[in-house]
């Protein structure tokens, strides 16, 4: 916004830069580099957040890299999981695909309510060795098993298909990229545009696959992301889908 | 390469552009549209091209689309796939990856032998409905059974990430994109990248990913290629994996 004032002497130019934001109570599930990238992301834009873990005692005597991290991010308190998705309006799930029914289950449909919750997790599957093969795909999809699992849960399954640093972070690679977004509720999808807005996605860059059916197509983006990784020998890239 | 004589009086430009085309023998499974445009395209670009077919006279008169094509190609024959392949020193498979292995052991392993076969198969299984699922995933990808059924076969899995026509048109996109390449026989895998350079792929736009295992990612893009589709409403556009 930028206000002058003027008379036949003076002109008094004024310049003020307004950021709303909407600040949102947000429980980050998960303890890993995805959930306090995130976390830190979003704590930095000045919204109310936890980070939720099973066991706080445990994780904070036995994850040194969290302890560390945690005691430099006061502002992010940890919770156990169902505390922090019961003070929170929207939920980030940030911990593995292969564990999150388990941990949601654990918080329980009373408390997931009609929250939303944003699925960043893949079915990543390391028992059969290297490469991981994914433990639900093709005619089904973690975003889906949450999606069916809560009905009233309002599930958004977004940013999965590139390394944690470019989730809040895109302008890292210098050309344009990509992030996906699907779920079945419009209103949650356009709280999601506008947080990966906040973390620096420019809106042209965010495609709308449509509902949470889409889910298996970008888990399924996984291994050749993961092939690609050891091509390019870098983590630092993206998809981007060109058109004219 | 230009030359020019000169003597006092006179000055003798020549210009000659010289494209070496090292001629092939070439076997394109499949008469579909895939099939078509990449047998019309090498035998554009001068090479010795057959298209085939399980049977050669039902085809012709039973796909219209396909008689009047041949038609107008006369110069690419059609033949029964194992003949085609007899005459062949390298194959395009065109034909789709649920049915691909019938189609090979058709031919048999003695008439493929250690012949060059760049395969742009995907095992879009239709029998559940739309979308299509994959028949053969995760663990597994036609590239593979491809490679496993005909050990001394050259396999190269190629091209399957895209709309047809910018198979052979890359240009038809105004930025860069990119192209897949994966199989376990580098000679092979440098005649594909020859051949994929002549169609007009810029070679630093051709990634290669590694082994055939790497078959299942490209295979498995495409879900979310199917359902780009959808939401773009146009099947014109391609994968660009945008890095530093």
């Amino acid at each position: 916004m930028t206000c002058y004032w003027s008379d036949n002497k003076y002109t008094i130019l004024l310049i003020v830069d307004i950021k709303i934001i909407v600040k949102i109570k947000i429980a980050v599930l998960g303890t890993g580099i995805v959930g306090r990238t995130i976390a830190e992301k979003l704590d930095q834009l000045g919204h109310d957040v936890t980070i939720g873990t099973r066991d706080v005692q445990k994780t904070m005597q036995e994850n040194e890299a969290y302890a560390a991290w945690a005691s430099s991010h006061s502002n992010v308190h940890t919770m156990p999981f169902v505390e922090g998705a019961a003070n929170a309006d929207l939920l980030f799930n940030c911990i593995g695909g292969m564990v999150t029914m388990d941990a949601l289950n654990g918080i329980g449909e009373k408390t997931l309510g009609n929250k939303v919750l944003v699925d960043l997790s893949n079915p990543l599957d390391f028992s059969n060795g290297m490469p991981p093969s994914l433990g639900v795909v093709n005619t089904d999809s973690i975003g889906e098993q949450i999606q069916r699992g809560f009905p009233n849960l309002k599930v958004v399954k977004s940013l999965n298909t590139m390394n944690t640093a470019l989730m809040v972070n895109p302008g890292m690679l210098k050309g344009d990229h990509n992030v996906f977004v699907c779920g079945n509720d419009e209103a949650s999808k356009n709280t999601t545009l506008d947080l990966l807005k906040s973390f620096g996605w420019r809106e042209d860059l965010i495609i709308d696959l449509g509902d949470i059916t889409n889910s298996r197509g970008t888990e399924m983006i996984l291994p050749i992301w993961l092939r690609l990784w050891g091509a390019l020998g870098t983590a630092e890239f993206n998809f981007h889908i060109q058109k004219n």
